[in-house]
This record gives structure tokens, C-alpha cells and sequence, in this order.
């Protein structure tokens, strides 16, 4: 941490500050600029609030961090190592991470019926899908808007989980239904809308599945990183960090911007693996197959795509849904460029008429 | 709502369209442009997502929304009328609305003791303060900051509502505090990271205290009155929206921008009070006495403005808070401008000794 | 300048940036850190950049500014001291500045015909405005747009400063133009467009009118003291700034966000006096009365205020103009808050019927 | 364009608008829906701009344009198919768009003497580069930065043209240097600062060199297609669209966003090619291949990467530059995508030792 004090600064006050930060327990070290006075802090930073510093002292000007304000989600706290999750699915155990091929997620934004569901399970999961997605519980805009089918849709996706051995991924939005949701899901997912909701990334961090977290739409990727930090610190490592789409000023063509720079920004701060969801991140399913490319040849982990049987019947998200047709088609434009980067999987699913 | 058509559309395509819209119960009216045919519907769309059009037909170029989405929040819901809400406090009812005084609600960031609470409540009491705020739970970026003392905060609320008649005013941050928060509080405050937390809204809807609603950081004033729509659908009519800064690409010398100009916009949207958070609106308090008056200025029912007895030493927020003296002094001049336009307390109060 | 290197550096590769920055004139102080060792450069770092440094050494891992980047427009260079910009217009001089009443610039956004202007500068003269805005060069989205009367529109321009004595503010789009534009108007203007349009803010630095510089949409402060800077370093210390509102996520009711903020921190930053303009702020006439008061009430040392007498048939933003009568009403409204605060002419100009 | 009454206009209103409208060479159909009256405009309504419309009747509630504000830039106007830029080099003539391979483009930030620009073109053209980018007028945020050596660094890219046959790219500031500047670039670039300075637009418009118009950081797709509409009215037909990062809130880790999904909506939009620049997209040398492979397998026409024989010594944007070293590696990376998805160069050429 390093203190700058405001030009002119009297000789007592920045007597004060050093004293202040030596009863705080810091070795304060002094450099006398030709205007400014700075006061390095030699010491453990990394828990100290900048803000906390600057209180101290009205001619302080600034306090700045030299230290990550994260650190079990830090790169450095695996020694540089990328982690992986593995999570344990009826088909087997897949692993998500840097040195693994890369993962697709893919289904409907809802749950809407058995018949649907099923049928969208097995139609990605023969065009090479390991993870099955599909909303229970929906975070809509709108309170007049469908709202998920709830507890009634997580039987369908245990079903759907058992007629295909997918794993199943769907969101949680209150820590009341987080027991039922365990139950059925394979990775619980904390929606864009809920990413600084401390009291449910506390919540998903005590209990033992995999959490999917993805940023919020006006997340920086600190705060981002900040919010895996406390599921981390709550005792659960198991976090997969899904990008799906910033809020910026031209919201005209797509609905979000989607970040795909987060990707090696991510890669040298962090040690988590990733995952781009190109449906939400730009809205709109004409643009859903540019972005999923773009994104395996960024180096993502993973990618989440919507999947429905009947885009223009879907009860929510249809606009940015790909059919399972577009979905197969999509599956071997990837396969294309995730050979040339080495990171398919190596034998391609058939695809043969499951349906 | 508007159907706009691709232009080269084949006139069976703009048929079938025309035919879903009569089975979902509207009355297309078809205008054949130079380059483009344009559908209204007529009948009742509030409820309608155009999304849910705009998947019907490939043709479909666009859909063009001409009711406003939100319904209960909307000003036309009360013919145009504003709304008040009024509070009962010990000290008497207190009205916050567009045809009342401004009220003040101080105190601050966290209630981190008895004596700093009681005495900052006696303090801008003194100066004329209508509502004490302090956070008993607190959503911090990290999950190593200090985090609120929770319940035993609440009772120190408590002691402060009884020794000063203050009403109080605290975030809940968890469906699950709800109860005992409501014991206390007489205004329930919903943080901006949960404002589309849609399971606490809906919680906070359900019960009988007043809400104020912060908005997000990223939320647009659509997204913000949809939010209160959802506590409003719920059953809980006394809503209060607080504007507290919105995230932009300057982030150097304010936490936040202000969005002052949401003030005359929600009047011609809603009916609902509002209420200006300078403190977190700019994030640092030598700002916060100019953005208070301009506030006044531009028309706001009431302001929040965070006072601490030492700022250096508050556990939270403490950069952006107003000493006791400096709020006695912020006091004095609001009263000047809010005499001028006769939105400002009768009698002001005794600046008396009270401590 | 602080350059922070990364944890596990070698101590060679720490010697050889201490090296480099001797040999760059600098005295380096080594401060060690827990994790990390950091270096202040001690001298005059105010013009180095600190990118160049960066690239010095691959082990760097950030480096921090100290020092402010702008210097003339700096409060210190004044030594904490406001300047203003006193314009001699046939009326007499009008000094615009932090210790003077504040003073209000209205007008069309083009200037359409000789009646228009002249009638409309007599309104708002009588009104109380001292300076009449108007464009002769229009800045457009559109190539297909009105683009201004150019020169012709500066004769008339000449004939309403003849006619009524107030100052004229037009705005240069290409350095081509300045000469004549020069000849007719009093202040020259800016426009956001071209805020870093570095060579135009060379050729209105060179020249010795003075300077309105609007803040360019997605302009931070910094940048904008540093285009001031652009015009200061030229020679021309005679700059105002004016705030027209900055882009961001949410453009659905007002065509910017107004960042009325600026106001407290541009006084810390900067001696340099500071207009708003609410109508291109909000791009909407029923909002600009509201936003003009909190503006003042914020203290800033001018407004501008689009006026046109008939804004239905404006060849440009009609949207935000308000009409002579709607002008008068806010000058009003203005007066009322500007007396408050004391910042309002003495003797308010007598409304009478010069039309 | 729709015209959306407010709810409960008297009928006389909705008369005066429709004859309004009728006097301006429209015909208004009405749509009486259930709470507003809609009218929509039939006829060439292009041109018109849809605040002209709002003026007209305060009972307007808004204007909904229907057709796009660009036409000779539009998709529609080549009826579907895309057009390409097609440039003589003294190696031959390098087409860019949609049907050819992508076209790398590097070089240096600034041009700084004649061995480090003819070296770093020989080096960039052995590792298959078919332009050299190189800045001799500079627009830099500090005044006192280094701004280019201008005219002499002209006479440097002529030297480098001829040594290398490498077509050059070059930015003008300033339309009164266009002149000198044609006689060496053969594509002239307008940066993302200058993007909405219209006079400089119609300047390049109105000579016969192609263009590369870089995006503004604030300028939303369609305030990008307007100002190329600028260039292409003024009759000039060669422009290159180029995407170099937009403004978010987020600048920690990266200086900008690349928001890449602009290349599927750009497909959908116009006809015109599509270059990516992820060295100023992201700011750091060490994001560039990452994002580079990404815009490749989205399909963009061509890429801009700065080369720098020596980043930290750079008098500009070193810490952007790849090394010759560093770039040889990415057009290797490169080739492997752009052969997966077929739109790398057949031959790849020979790395021999140009050095």
C-alpha cells in the first residue's frame, strides 16, 4: 500500500500518518518527492481497505493498492497453476479447466415441459454437449413476466439428467430453495443479477457442489473476482467463472457487449476456470455462432449455449436460442477451429438419431 | 405494439404473422410502406414481451414497444397524481413526497457501537434530521471487510429509535433477516447490488413496512421502476426510489456519477417519492454538500446523507461520510436554497447542545 | 512516480530499472515490500509517461502516478487560486469565474435567419442573458442533416452582436474557419466532437479569442483538463469548460447523463471556470429548467440555454429548446436560487417588451 | 416512421400532426389502439430526422424511425452482397473484405527513424504483412507528449514502401496535411478520435485514397456507419471500418473493450470490410494474440497488430507492441485458424532471414 500525501503537507501530519500505520502494525518507509511526500507500507496489506487509510489523514491525497485485494482466486495462491473443476456426471466425470478440451453447456433458457426438455437433452447431448441447462427458478425483468416452473421443473431436469447422463446446470436465486436445487443440479449457477448478493455466494460457498458465477452486467473483473472470493473463502473451490455480456453505452444491435478480452485478462490473475456464454452476451441468435467461435479460439474453457426446440414458442430468451439443427451445425463449425487449437475432444460424438 | 417487417418480406410471411397476432387476441392493422410493412397491434400488450413476437416470423425486422412496461409504478396509474408515502415514527408521522417538505435521513454507514449511534442520531436530530440510516448487515465488495454486526446492530437501532424518536431506516441484504429487520426499521432498505434480486423483492413486497429502493449500479430508470413494480405487484404500495450514483467510465475522482437528471424524468414516469444518496452518489464527503443542493435544487422529496463522528475511525464508507459539524453546517445551507423554493421544514430546529 | 514490480522479480532485474531510471535522471528509492518491492522516482516526473517506463522492464508489473498530468489547467499552478475569463463585448465586459454572478449564454443551436436571430437575442437579452449562442457550423450525425448557413450565418450572427450588444459563441469545426469566425464571435467554441481533435485545440490556442472547450461524451475529467491543456500549453490562457452531459448505459430518457459532479471536483482539480449546458445535457426542453437550477444551486459560473422562438420548426434540436416564454420563466425560477446562494446579477434586467 | 401519440390526445391534435405530415409529402395512416393513437408514415422518409417530427406537437409522445439513418453504407444498397476494398501496392493489388483472405496490417505506433521503420517492414512483410501501419502525425492526450515526427516520418514510409513494397497506412489529424499525406499513404486513416470531426470527413471523402475509418470509443455501430456515410456521400467508396476498442467502465486491465460481436452485426449491416486492431483494443502487448486469434475465427477481413523492434523504447505505445519475434510467432498461431476456417493467405511466406 502505498500513501501519497497532498503537496505542502506539514512535516507533524506526515509524522502522524507513519505513526498511525506503525500502531497498525506496518513499517511505514518514507520518500520525499520533489512535490509529494509517499509513504510506502511494508507489511501484510492484502486484508487493509484503502479507504480505511485515507480517513486517517486529511492531507492525505490518495492511498493506492499495490497488492490484489483477491487471493484464494488469485493465479498466485495456486503458484501460477490453473485450477480445474471436475464434476461428477451419470455419463462420468468431466473436467473443466485450462488443460482440458473444451466443455459445452447447452439448453433452454426455461424448463417448459417433460417432452421439451428430454428431447432438447438428447439432441445436444448427441451433438456433443456435456452439461445440460435449463432455468427452474427465472430472474425476469418483468414481475408479469413467466417466472420458471420452480420445484416442478427441477423433476423434469433430474429426468432429463437420467434419460441422457448429462450433468445439469440451473440458477439458483434464493438461498431457501438452494437444498431442493442441490438435489438435481451437478453445478448451481448464480445469475448476473445476483453476483454481488453476498448473503447467497455465502450461502453456495458452505455447501459441496460447483458454482457457476457468472459477472454481473456492470461487474469490473475485481469486483468480479471479489464475488468468487467469497464463495472460495466460504470453503467451496469449486468456481467456474462464465463472462455472458457487459452493460456499455450501444445497446442498439446487441443487448450486452461480450467481453471476450476477460478471457486473458482472467487467465494471468486468476487461476479459475472459464466459461463464455455468447446467447446472453450478445442476445440475439444470428450472432451466437461468430461469438462461440471466437471465444474457443480465445482460449475459453467452456462455452453455454441456449438451446431450444421452438425458439419462436419459447416462454423466455427464444430471440437469442439456437435450434438443436443450428445447434449441430454450430458443434461442427467448433470442432473445426477447436481441432486446429488442440482443444476438442478427440473423438467427436456421433450424430446419429438419437431423437 | 409495433411489428416492423424486413423489407422484401413475402406477403404470406407478413399473413401468418397477422394470423398469430388475431389467435393471441389482438387486432392487427397493417401499413404498407415504400420499403417496409408495419404491423400494429391494438389490444391490450402491456403485459406483452416483444421479444415473444419477434420470434414468431424470420421476417420480423423488428418489434417496437409503445406501452411502457411497468404498470403500477407508471404515473398514468394514479391519473398523473404524485404518491406520498407517509411513516410513522416516534416522533410522529413523517410524509415523504412531492408535496412535502424534504426529509432528511442521516447517520451512518454502519452502526458499529451504542454510544456512536445514539449520539449521531442525537446529532443530526439536532439539525434536523427526520430518520436515522445505519447498516446492521452490510454488502461489502470483499468477503475479509467488516461486514455489519447484524442482529445486535439492530437492537442498537433500537436504543437510538427510542432515545431520539428518529425513525430508522436499514438494509436487509437476506430474505431470511426480513422478520427481525421489520421489528425495528420503519423503512426497509433494498441495497443497489440487490435491486434485481428478485426473490427479495418479492419478500419485501409481501410485508407491511415502507421499502426504499436503491437503484443499481448499472440499472436504467426502466429497469429500476420494473424493480419497484415488482414490490408494488406484490401488495406493498409505499415505495420509496433512491438514486445513488450509476457506474460509468470515470471512475477517477467520484466513486459514481450522480444521476441527477433521473429527478424530472421519474416525475413524468411514476408517482413514487424520491430520494438523493449524495454520500455513495460521489463517494467522497468533500462533494457531498454541492450534490446535496443541487438535489434540493433539482426537486428531490428527501436526501440521505451519511454522518459519522470520525470518520478516520469508521469501520466503513468512512471517505464518504460528513462529520457532525459538517452536517450541522450542510443543514444550513440546504435550509437557505429549500426556503428559496419552499420545500424546506417550517421551523428549522434548535441547533441546541444536545450532546 | 511509483514503479511497483512484480512479486519474485530477481534483484539484477530491480538494479537495472533503478539503473535506467538514473540514467533518465531520477533518483530511485527502493522500498521492500512483504511480497513485492516497489520504487519512487524522486525529481520531475510531471511530463513522463508512465508506459514509457513500463516497457523498461518485463518485471514491472504496474507503474503509479503521483503527479497530476495536466499542469497549467492545475488549481496549483495557480496556487489554489480560481481564474476567470473576462470577455469584452459591446455591452461591456462580462467576467465569467468562481467570484463573479453567474452568467447566463442562451440561443439557437443554428442560426436559421436574420429575424430569428435578432429576435431571439433580444429575448434573451431582455431575459438577462449576456451571451447569444448560435451555430453557424453544425456538427451532425447525419451527412443528410442541416449543417449550418456557414459564413452567412456568421454575418447574421454579426448583426444580432450589433443589435443587441451581447457576446457572441459560435463553434469551429476545421481551423480553416477559425479567421472568420474570429472576426464575429466573442468566445469560440469546441464542440464535444472535437474535443481531442488535437490539432484544432493547437490552432485556438494560437489565436486570441477565448476558448469554451465542451467536454467530449466519453471524456473523463483528465482527458479534458489534459485538451485544455492542449490549448494552454498554445498560449491562449482564456478557457472555459463546459459540461454537456457524458454517454452511458442508459440513453433511453434523456440523450445524456449530465454529470453535474464535475462541478466540485473540476474546482479542486482546476482554476479554470465551468459552464453547463443542460439542453444538450438532457436533450429534452422539459427536463433543462430542473437540471439549470441544480446547476446553479451547485455552483456553477454559467449556464447555456438553448432558446429558439419556435422549436417545433428548429432546423436542429428543436427537442431541447426552450421558447422565449419558457426562457423567461426559467430566468425566473433562476433568480430565485441564484439570490439565494448569492450568485445571481444585482439587479435582475428589467423584463420589458423589447419585442 | 411511427409517430406514438400520448395517451388521451384530443383528436384535433392527431388531425394536425396527420396534416402536417401531409403538407411535408407524407401519407399518415392511424392506428387507434386500445390507450395511444399511432401514426405511421408512408413514403421516402430516409431523410427525415425523427426529432423534426417530435417538434412538431407537444402531444407527440415519441418517433420511431423504421428505417435505418445510412443508406450507401448499408448492406441493402449492394442489395446483399458485400463490396470490398481493393488496394495497389507496389507489391500488387491487396483486396480486403469478405470473399478474400484476411490482410495483416502492422507496424510501429509512430515512426521514429528510417532503420527501425525499413526494418521493422521487412520484418513484418517476411512474416506475411501486406500493409505497413506507421503514425507520423500523432494524436496523443498530453500536449507534451511526443506528437510524431511528421512530415520527415512521411518521407521515412515513402523509403520504406520502396525498400519493402509493403502498402502504408498512415493517420491524418488534420485535412490541411491530407495533401502531403496522399502522396505516400495508400490507405488514409481517420482515427477513433476524429471519428465524428465531419469536416475531416468530408475532406477524405472528396479524395481518391481508400480509408480506414477507426471507431470512436463512444460511437455506438450506428454513429460509426453515419460518419462512414459522411465519407461515402462525399463520393469517395473505399472505406475499411475498423473496430479498435470502446470505452467501458471497465479500464483496470484493459485500456479498452474490444467489442468484437461488432463484426456478425456489422455482416448484417453493411457492405463495407472490417478490420480488427487489438493492440489499442486492449492496450497490452501480452492480450494481442489471444484477441487477434479471436477476431480471426469471427470472421474480420483484416487485422491491425503494432510491431515494435524494441517496445520499451518506443516513444509511443510501447507496451501494445510485439517484438518481430513475438509477431512471428502470432502469424504462425494465426495461420493455424485462418487455414481452419479458410481465410488465410494460400502460401504462407517464407520466414526467411529478411534481417
Amino acid at each position: 500500500m502505498i500513501i501519497v500525501m497532498k503537496s505542502g503537507t506539514p512535516e507533524p501530519e506526515i509524522e502522524q500518518v507513519c505513526e498511525t500505520m506503525v500502531a497498525w502494525g506496518f513499517s511505514p518507509e518514507k520518500i520525499v518527492g520533489k512535490h509529494k511526500v509517499v509513504i510506502g507500507l511494508v507489511g501484510d496489506t492484502v486484508d487493509l481497505d484503502p479507504l480505511q487509510i485515507q480517513e486517517n489523514n486529511s492531507w492525505i491525497e490518495q492511498v493506492l493498492r499495490v497488492e490484489q485485494p483477491f487471493k484464494r482466486a488469485s493465479r498466485d495462491y495456486r503458484h501460477g497453476e490453473a485450477s480445474e473443476v471436475v464434476i461428477e456426471t451419470p455419463n462420468g466425470p468431466v473436467a473443466i479447466g485450462e488443460h482440458h478440451p473444451v466443455v459445452v453447456v447447452a439448453g433452454p433458457c426455461s424448463v417448459e415441459n417433460e417432452a421439451m426438455i428430454i428431447g432438447t437433452a438428447q439432441r445436444v447431448k448427441a451433438a456433443g454437449a456435456k452439461f445440460l441447462r435449463g432455468g427452474a427458478y427465472k430472474p425476469r425483468t418483468s414481475p408479469y413476466a413467466f417466472q420458471g416452473h420452480g420445484e416442478s421443473a427441477l423433476e423434469l431436469l433430474a429426468a432429463a439428467r437420467e434419460a441422457t447422463g448429462l450433468g445439469i446446470i440451473t440458477e439458483v436465486m434464493d438461498g431457501a430453495d438452494l437444498e431442493k436445487i442441490a438435489l438435481v443440479a451437478d453445478v448451481i449457477q448464480v445469475g448476473a443479477r445476483n453476483m454481488q448478493n453476498f448473503s447467497l455466494l455465502k450461502q453456495v460457498g458452505q455447501q459441496d457442489k460447483p458454482v457457476l458465477l457468472k459477472r454481473g452486467m456492470a461487474a469490473t473483473i475485481e469486483d468480479w473476482l471479489m464475488a468468487a472470493e467469497y464463495i472460495l473463502a466460504a470453503g467451496n473451490s469449486q468456481v467456474i467463472l462464465c463472462e455472458r455480456g457487459i452493460r456499455t453505452f450501444d445497446r442498439q444491435y446487441t443487448r450486452n457487449t461480450l467481453d471476450l478480452s476477460c478471457i486473458p485478462v482472467l487467465r494471468q490473475l486468476t487461476h479459475l476456470p472459464i466459461m463464455i456464454d455468447p446467447s446472453h452476451g450478445t442476445g440475439w441468435a444470428a450472432y451466437v455462432p461468430t461469438m462461440a467461435k471466437a471465444a474457443l479460439a480465445a482460449g475459453t474453457d467452456s462455452l453455454m449455449i441456449e438451446v431450444h426446440p421452438n425458439p419462436p414458442k419459447a416462454l423466455s430468451d427464444g430471440p437469442q436460442s439456437l435450434t438443436p439443427d443450428q445447434f449441430d451445425q454450430l458443434m461442427a463449425e467448433l470442432a473445426v477451429i477447436g481441432n486446429a487449437v488442440a482443444r476438442w475432444p478427440e473423438k467427436a460424438p456421433e450424430l446419429a438419431g438419437v431423437l
